[in-house]
């Protein structure tokens, strides 16, 4: 497989890594139909773990059985599919070496009260089923941030190692901060800041608000004057916290929308300079021709020039 | 021993596994009266630990004796027996090839306000005793439901890696939750989901009564009008949320009943498309004769046509 | 060695165990006066770490020096001698062979307010000393108590794989219960089988009293008409608790008493069925002749036909 | 590379080091415009995990980028560059060689309530990415201040066993502390004395003020008279709190200042015998030739003869 | 070397350590002016972490310098010198062979609230540095005390394994405990009989008060009339409660005090059996001329025949 100049240069932003990740990333980067450009998409199914069986899957009850969603991922040709042990265990021999695996290594639940996760899968894992990355969520902000801190340092370490690629998901929660101040501008920027540190490869956020929350924060976005207007210019923030741009930046959908709501969103990301999109409810909650029709519209923004 | 189709086919849902872990699971699926029909009974026996050696044996002081339920689950021709170390190593060398058995690798008793549960046996005292399987409880909900799934998923990766399958019991129990939610309808599926996503081969659930718990889950199921009006369809639904039923699920007794409550339960699991019954103290509990009379019941209704 | 019928028959019981756990159960089964009977008396001086040096040894001085508990051991014939780290190291080398000897690993003391206790010895120490056992002390029922159970799981687990016996100290404490409830009737017999089901070879529980505790136990004891009305009742109870009489199970001498209170309490252990005294602060603090001849009178009593 | 008389001096008070970690001493120490002198000044940018990305790059957007750090320190010839794990992988094999690298190994941030860090990175880490040091923060009188000392006694062990030398931020915060407290001159002095008693190699303190804040201590500095009229007297005796001056003591910059005071307090380090600066927002945050300048100041004092 | 009887003797009494222990208890018993007597002097200085490096060394300004206690206690004729990690790797090298040290591996401050302390050292520290014995704190009676007793076991296992001897500071302290518990005279005992229980080859207590704290033991020391009127006579209690004196047991020098006073401690611990004194404040806090006569006084006495 010849490698894109984009994707080369982008391999290049991960220069300490051995070629083991660099190859998983690059394996990410050129599958599918946005194979090469620089851009991603990927199906994310770990809402049955954060929101119960019926609440993800019964709108779309096909939906319930573990390969529909390797099918939709391969079939609309997205760069990789994320999902917890059972999920990934219950198609990886089907559909191996037909789409790259993001092994989600840890859950919660609408059951708990703490701001925190449960692991729930390894590297070994991984390895054994083939997955190009790990996935792990950290909460900044929770009381137990620094726990899942630690235990992300532990297993990115040995993922980095064993040649595999490390995903972040870095939602801020807990602690002191209230609904506003989970998506608020500067906190999405210090989140996404923050998994570039700990060592991320690929680091997932939610789109942010208008909102600023830290006060010492806000002083220094007015002083200097941070365009907060739009949502292209919030996502150009947030990659540029994210060294410059030199890591791979995506963003979740969040809750279910609307079509029109949905692809604008996609729009002001593409325009941002955002990495791609990982999209889960949104789709596998359609059925399977419109969520076919939905990823190949999203697919066609993030083939056209931006903004 | 030649598999049966039927048989064949739920091992290739476990299509990750090894083939030491298929292997095992076979051993089960094939072992006894129902043994090719994919239909599973298995006798449990770790209520002494659960509620203490008189409430448990005292109705029936033979089963004082471990010995005891080996030659019962033997002589019934059911699929497994499950219980705690010390049961397990106090007959094992004796029956040693005569029944597949599973190692409950934690438990609670009855002096423990704490909703968690002691680790108590290992995966090297499984491979040891020459057993099938372990088995495991969370306790979804509950304070300390992470810690218990981190427990799990040490385990269980050691258990796949050694050949061993692993058993789940799914116990809604603690935290917000009160005695309506641990057996209501969204829960249960709910948390025989998470058993599934945490990597379980076998899922134990209670069956799940007509209430809706959760109020973001109540809405979906409304709105989906999925059927909550007969325990067959209840059942239906659990299965469903097991990976659309590629995964094995069995349902517990629960309390001591009358035999034709009993008897109605397994009807409506057999009807349901459960996978079979797992069942203590109901059957330990009476005399020897009447034990293996409802037990003879109970698998001529797996045996026969599902509704 | 010759071993007796009796000795055979009950390391028929640990038919799970390995030839070396097997041959130190024998050690001490075939030590001393009672050897090959089935019955033992062990010395166990721990006493000192649960209430202090002088508590425990200023009545008879000679008993400061731990090699006087060797001494008397050996001279009265006894099974064997327990005791903690520094005991054992402080006489092993001089004692070597003539006794066998049972590291007491974990213990607490008068000052502390959790009912826990501290690890004080490993599995190493056990082998490097030539020590035939390890002994654990759990408080089930304490807010501590899966801790405890999960460091007896990992500590029995590795001292059975290096050929080790296991005796637990199982005495109900803290939790929900009272000074009533720690010796209550059920609550006693359940203690011991949480031991028998933690995989424990030898059980150490104190003799119950008539009380019963729970309430759901209460129901079942009088329902079943289990008899408390005598202590070799309760004892037979006990036993019957413990796998139907196939572990060793031995009760302790509780505080010190006076000799006629003493020997009926043993005398009633024996025509209960028990396996023998573990008899420690009744013998040490008496001046060394009068514990000679108390332990002389309680080996007689053993060694007569039981009640 | 021809050691000065200076630096074989310095070198010889950590006597008991393997010449793996003095030879990355001396890389530090011989490295730069200060190179030889024995004094040293340091990049360290960890101020994006302190306070967030905009707080610290807005400022001066190029410093969003991790390879405009690396390429300051070396432009600016500065002795070392410290950042955590993301920072350095981000341009370590660009710089390969280039300047040493200090790898912060744990790392707080503004949203935590908690006085405690997250482990972010490890010895593992340091090796691959060619690092001659780990840093570690520790905050002497917080209620995690033993759990932080014995992390850090683990990878300084690791450390320097594999021929790293540990330099270690003592900032003392939280428990009984003050703002007045983490700063006094006392307070300073010990939280100095703990790093070099943990076996720190290079201490990192804040310029202590002239507050004594602990009662017992104070009585001792009036009685004994030690001088805290000025930041050199306090800067002296803090350095003799480190074995007598025998360890590296770099003084931090702290809060964004005007350059001139910021000028007379590295004045009062370099006369109070202080080892160097150790200075990052100071320098990052202003415009790189403005930056160089400054930098090229303080050199310029630390060259010239002390006090 | 040739031993003299008496420390023949002493070396008897630890008869199941390995030759290595012994070798290393010999060497501390054969070194100094004391060498050979069974009588110990030791140079402890860990009050750096305990005070503060000004309330510890500001006093003899000289004794800053890590190298000045080597010094000292070498000049003194001393057995051997205590401290922490930094203290030890200081001049570890400079006077290798010329004294043996022992490598103190926790410690706790002044700024801490919690009764516990930090483990700062390893055995594999002590064994790169040449050092002869490890010591650590416990403190009985403290909320911490399970876990510090933990610690101790698992250093103390690793060091004996190491040829290395075990010394533990046992200070009743937290808890329940008042001011007057933490010295009282059954308290004190208490304390010293955990230690040798624990394992400990040297036990190091402060010199026991006349108070008796727990009621349970007062009415023992007064039924037994064991005499607390005396220092001398407490001593030889403690010494007794060491397993009938076959442990070493020194006793500290606490608060600085007057010269008389001091001597006066040391002469009752002489008199009572104590094996001698490890005493810090008093001597390095003294000008150099003046701690060499105390300390020579001390040696006098400790030679002169006992009481």
């Amino acid at each position: 497989m010849q490698l894109t100049p984009k994707v080369k240069d982008i391999l290049s932003w991960y220069e300490s890594d051995n070629p083991g990740t660099k190859g998983n990333l690059a394996r990410i980067l050129m599958e599918g139909k946005l194979g090469g450009t620089g851009r991603v998409v990927i199906l994310p199914v770990d809402q049955g773990f954060e929101h119960g069986p019926a609440r993800s899957f019964a709108p779309n009850p096909a939906a319930y059985d573990p390969r529909y969603h390797f099918a939709l991922a391969v079939e609309a040709g997205l760069n990789a599919y994320a999902a917890p042990l059972g999920m990934i265990e219950a198609g990886a021999a089907s559909f191996a070496g037909a789409i790259p695996t993001i092994l989600k290594v840890n859950s919660s639940n609408s059951l708990a009260n703490a701001k925190d996760q449960a692991v729930t899968g390894s590297v070994a894992d991984a390895l054994r089923l083939g997955c190009s990355a790990i996935g792990f969520t950290i909460y900044p902000g929770s009381d137990d941030q620094f726990g899942m801190m630690e235990e992300l340092r532990e297993l990115a370490e040995e993922a980095k190692a064993a040649g595999l690629a490390v995903v972040v998901w870095s939602y801020p929660r807990g602690g002191n901060l209230d609904k506003v101040g989970e998506t608020a501008f500067d906190i999405c920027a210090y989140a996404a800041h923050m998994a570039a540190l700990l060592g991320a490869h690929v680091i997932k956020v939610k789109p942010p608000s208008e909102a600023l929350w830290l006060d010492a924060a806000k002083k220094v976005y007015e002083a200097q004057k941070i365009d907060n207007t739009s949502l292209a210019a919030r996502i150009r923030h947030v990659v540029q916290a994210c060294f410059d741009g030199r890591r791979l930046v995506v963003f979740s959908g969040g809750e279910a929308k609307g079509t029109e709501g949905l692809l604008g969103e996609v729009r002001a990301i593409h325009q941002g300079g955002g990495s791609g999109s990982i999209i889960g409810r949104n789709t596998f909650q359609r059925p399977r021709a419109e969520a076919l029709k939905l990823l190949a519209d999203i697919i066609d923004i993030y083939k056209s020039p931006a903004g």
